[in-house]
C-alpha cells in the first residue's frame, strides 16, 4: 500500500522541522482534503514567498522589500546594532517587542565541527557596517551555546579596535522558569549577574 | 517586522495537523533557505498529488490508481472486508501489516454534535458492499471513542441482516504499557478480555 504521489509530498514535509515520518504523512493527508482551503493557496503563497522574499542586503533579514522593512524603517534607531545568529532570533527579539535598533544577522555561528569559519559568516561586512554608521553600541545577542559564545568572543575581538560600546544579553532564570528544573550553567550564571533587590 | 508573503506561507502550514503558529514560522524559514532541495520538489510533488490523487470508488482510499492498489490487489482476501473511519486509520493498519483483507473507508464517525448522520458516512453503500461480494467476516475496526463505538453499535445493526459473521479489534493494554499509566476504562477492558495463560 504505496502511493507514490503521497509518499513524495510526505517525504519533502518530513524535511521540514517539527514534522516526523507520521506528522508529515497525515500533514499530506490533510493537504489533499482541503484542496482548494489549504493546499492551492498554499502553493500559491509558497510560488510568491521563493519570487520576492531575498535576503537584505545591508543586514541579512529576509524581506520582500530591499532593503527590509526593519533598514528602511525611520522609528528605528540606526546608532543600536544588534548582532544575532539567524533570521529566526531575529524573529524572536521582534516578538519580544523591547528592541527598537536595527540587526546583522550572520546567518550561523563559528563552529569547527561544521567547518564554519569568519568568512563563512561574513564578519568583514559586519565590521565595516559597525564602523562606518555612527553606532553607539553593539549588542551581541547570540545563543547561550557553546558555538554561540565561541562567535560573541571572535566578534568581541574583531570590533574591539573600533571602541564602540559593546554589550550582550544577560543571561540568568529564564521568566516562569522554577529553579528546580533549571541546569547548574545556567543557575550560576543567574547567582553570577544577581542585582540588588529591596 | 512583517512580512506579508512569509506571513501567508505560515498561515497556511498552521492549518495542517502537527504545527503550530511557531513551528509553521520555522517550516517556513527551512522552505526558504532549502529551496530548490525542498520547496520547489514539495510544490511540484503537492501538484502532482492533487491532480492525480483521489478516493477508490469501491472503498474510499486514496490513491491515484482506480480502484485503489488494495483494492486492485489479487492477494487481498476478499472474503474480509475492514470498516475504519478515515484513511489515516487505514494506514495505521496498513503500517502493523497483520491484515490481508480489503476496506471500507467511512469517512467519518457518526455524531450528534458535528450533525454527521448515517447518510454522510454512505452507510448504505457500505451494506451493498458487505451483501454483495461474498463476505465471510466484516471487522468493525472504529476507534474507542464514544463516537467509535456508537459508530460501531449502528452499524452492527444495519449489517445484521446480511448475517455475516461480525466481530470488532480487542480492547486491552497496549503493547509497551505500563498499568500505572493506563486509564481506568483501558484496565477495566483489558480485565473483561482477559485469556487463559500458562
Amino acid at each position: 500500500m504505496t502511493v507514490p504521489e503521497i509518499d513524495a509530498v510526505a517525504r519533502l514535509l518530513a524535511r521540514l522541522p517539527g514534522l516526523g515520518p507520521r506528522s508529515a504523512r497525515r500533514a499530506t493527508l490533510a493537504l489533499l482534503r482541503r484542496r482548494g482551503a489549504v493546499a492551492e493557496p498554499l502553493m500559491r503563497a509558497l510560488q510568491a514567498c521563493l519570487d520576492r522574499v531575498q535576503p537584505c542586503s545591508r543586514c541579512g533579514n529576509l524581506d520582500s522589500d530591499e532593503p527590509c522593512r526593519i533598514c528602511a524603517d525611520p522609528k528605528r534607531d540606526p546608532a543600536l546594532l544588534m548582532v544575532v545568529e539567524d533570521v529566526e532570533s531575529l524573529w524572536a527579539m521582534e516578538r519580544a517587542g523591547s528592541y527598537r535598533g536595527r540587526y546583522h544577522v550572520l546567518g550561523g555561528t563559528l563552529s569547527a565541527i561544521d567547518g564554519t569559519g569568519p568568512q563563512h559568516l561574513g564578519v568583514d561586512r559586519l565590521v565595516a557596517r559597525a564602523a562606518a554608521e555612527g553606532v553607539t553600541e553593539i549588542v551581541l545577542a547570540l545563543g547561550a551555546t557553546v558555538d554561540g559564545q565561541t562567535t560573541a568572543h571572535y566578534l568581541a575581538e574583531r570590533l574591539k579596535p573600533l571602541g564602540r560600546p559593546m554589550t550582550r544579553l544577560g543571561f540568568g532564570v529564564p521568566v516562569g522558569g522554577e529553579l528546580t528544573y533549571l541546569d547548574e550553567g545556567t543557575l550560576g550564571a543567574a547567582l553570577s549577574s544577581r542585582t540588588p533587590f529591596g
